[in-house]
């Protein structure tokens, strides 16, 4: 399984509408993947490890595929309507990465690929 | 419920034990928070959104916890050993921010409180 990590930078004054986000962008994204797209979470940035001070980022999503493949041949045909969806909720582009999930959820004791069975 | 999502910013020629991470260094953050910490989450960077690129961090965790004040009480006491632990798999300083988790998994119908009962 791998994990799309999608951060977007904190900054003095950012434009960010975590209702937006969570009410139309994350659903247009799964609407546009489909069973491309296993899952995903949403994080509203509070604060860095200190409570007080500003976090890195002031939102992020992480969206889990099978794998690369799926995650392109799902992501990549909607790629320019969903990335021009982002104006409507902010006004910093985010930074992207792909990560293997090494463990998806360690109160679990069996791996994904079993509990899917 | 809040993550705490521990970032090692990646570099050319980074040190990164993925397995002491895996094996030891989890392990050891889940010992000492005991019951403060609901769960946690492993990634290891494989690329940047295109694949090729490198990742914007090279090894990724995310703390599960009921609040900030759990966390606190359960972290803060043993950071410095946690801390002094980073020194064993990496030579690189991570970003850490603290979240409020707006979605924890979308393919639960359920919020995690709920299913908790």
């Amino acid at each position: 399984m791998i994990k799309i990590s999608v951060m977007y930078p904190n900054k003095p004054g950012v434009r960010f509408d975590h209702e937006y986000y969570r009410t139309k962008h994350l659903p247009l994204i799964k609407a546009r993947m489909g069973a491309g797209l296993l899952y995903y979470t949403i994080d509203k940035g509070l604060s860095s490890e200190k409570p007080g001070e500003p976090p890195a980022y002031v939102g992020m999503c992480h969206l889990m595929c099978d794998s690369v493949e799926s995650y392109a041949s799902s992501f990549g045909p909607h790629a320019q309507e969903i990335v021009g969806d982002i104006r409507n909720f902010t006004d910093v582009m985010p930074v992207t990465q792909i990560s293997e999930v090494v463990v998806e959820n360690s109160a679990r004791s069996a791996p994904r690929e079993t509990m899917r069975v």
